[in-house]
């Protein structure tokens, strides 16, 4: 009989995440039962939203109970089916959570969608990250040609397809990531014209130096202070496309927003989640499958193994310690 | 040679506008020069963007500086021109000011449009604040059937048409004015159905019973302590139309705003003004003047006398004395 390897919520993070939220456990496996399949899980995607699901705050999806294991998105191989529509060896991707093994019922996992590209590349630039990063440019944002887009967190899954996606459409794309290594690699691989970090001690006078002419579209990954800073900068006209609040660990923290400049400005601010737009996605992986193949979209994926060391991996991406996409490969 | 009687600016506004920012001047009145028209200023329109205008604080158009008129749109009839587009007799509409005469190029006056509805329509309901409701209606908000709309200023030249579209469209309109008094105009001639009073002492609680399916759609128009207390009553995907902000007199405050409850609800909040959209003006105002003519849009104005009554007229609208569109009659 086959052993299954979990982690699951030890109890809720009230402030930063860490270690000890986690626990591994082990147990039997069973069979499917009808309509069920068997999976091998091979690659766990760690994104930074599992953080708004293991916080016990109200968001927009059910929460993970203390004792569940932790959700997420999976690539793995199908073991055993009990499913007419797979079969033992097919490749599968859903929410099979951070195990080694899942049984999941058939309408709830998919193929992996056929494409000249690394498996991998469906959890990350031709999956959910990369289609939301397609979402917020062009649902929320709209740049025009010679406009300015700024993104933070910009060399995450999320913000590297986002300056990429912008500069393909004629904007000046300036990123701002964690450590100057960081910044070199958007503007020397990703091709951003500028990249600063948010330890710069004069954020406001740097911003002015790279955005000279203001920002137009803010695609907002990280908020905390740097929200804060990066606000006044706006031009008139500017969107903001909310996306993530990765640097906030305080659920209830609030933003002294100006809501007179904001008037006198109009300015646009729209929160989304790729979920919302789920009859979209396969149209939208269309064309960033052709980006990837065509290199306009480059990637990097940070790879960490074992699903013992899945919670590690998380706490290191939500703290920056990866560079592109963060995935956990289990053997 | 006739005299015209103006109402300068004295000095900035620090916090409440009050009659000493103002001053009374009177000054002989030349000819008008080629492509000019000399008008008889006849209805004056007071609206709240005016106290952006007088206020130092960099806005959305040029300020109004020390010593100049105060701008305003009127109504006024050419009383001698120099230009082939207007005879003596016209009735025209421009932003004349507050003044009892003015000098204007021709290309800055337009001939009051012909319709069955009294000329002060122009100012108010088929005039810049009906244009307004409607913008943020149709453009923003974009109600769909049985959603509800929170208005507030409900009352008031914008308000009042925000929820009657609303009312036409098939929402709930809940209202918010300054009194009972106001509330029932709102509820009895306007037809929300209902309206409380922003002084309610447990507005929360009153919230949640008025509008016990939560809030769709919020139409701003008053912003400070009033704002902050509806957002937490919004629904996922609701719309923010931010109009006005006329009861905030620092116009440095800032606003507490829970960017993680926008993300869990995919809130979208647009600051916007009428003249942005200023091409489609006379298409909306068509729309406006049929309903109306068939009484889906009520109105009432407050109408004070004498252009030395103008600021006083201003100071009350925004704390409230009007009911509907403020004017000053001119003699």
């Amino acid at each position: 009989m086959l052993t299954n390897h979990q982690i699951i919520l030890a109890n809720y993070p009230e402030q930063k995440v860490q270690a000890h939220h986690f626990q591994l456990i082990s147990s039997p496996l069973g069979k499917p039962a009808a309509n069920e399949v068997l999976i091998q899980n091979q690659w766990l995607s760690v994104d930074p939203y599992i953080k708004g699901r293991i916080n016990s705050a109200k968001s927009y999806a059910k929460n993970v109970a203390i004792g569940e294991v932790i959700t997420g998105e999976v690539i793995g191989e199908v073991l055993a089916s009990n499913s007419k529509q797979f079969k033992v060896g097919d490749r599968v991707i859903g929410m099979m959570g951070w195990q080694t093994h899942a049984l999941m019922p058939d309408e709830k996992i998919s193929h992996l969608p056929n494409a000249d590209i690394p498996p991998t590349c469906f959890l990350g630039v031709a999956g959910m990250p990369g289609i939301t990063a397609w979402l917020g440019i062009h649902k929320i944002c709209k740049p025009r040609l010679g406009e300015t887009l700024l993104v933070n967190a910009a060399t995450g899954a999320v913000g590297s397809v986002v300056g990429q996606i912008a500069k393909k459409l004629g904007c000046r794309v300036i990123g701002i990531a964690g450590t100057i290594e960081k910044c070199e690699y958007a503007k020397m691989t990703l091709g951003f014209d500028e990249c600063i970090t948010h330890h710069d001690a004069n954020l406001h006078a740097t911003l002015s130096k790279v955005a000279p002419k203001g920002i137009d579209c803010l695609f907002e990954n990280v908020g905390g202070a740097l929200f804060d800073t990066v606000v006044p900068h706006l031009n008139p006209f500017a969107r903001i496309a909310l996306c993530g609040l990765v640097s906030e660990d305080d659920f209830s923290q609030t933003h002294p927003v100006h809501l007179r400049s904001f008037l006198n400005k109009r300015l646009y601010l729209q929160a989304f989640i790729a979920f919302d737009y789920f009859d979209e996605w396969s149209s939208i992986r269309t064309q960033l499958i052709s980006l990837i193949l065509d290199k306009s979209i480059r990637y990097t994926e940070s790879i960490s193994h074992g699903i013992e060391n899945a919670p590690t991996a998380f706490i290191g991406m939500l703290n920056g310690h990866n560079l592109g996409k963060q995935l956990v490969k289990l053997d």
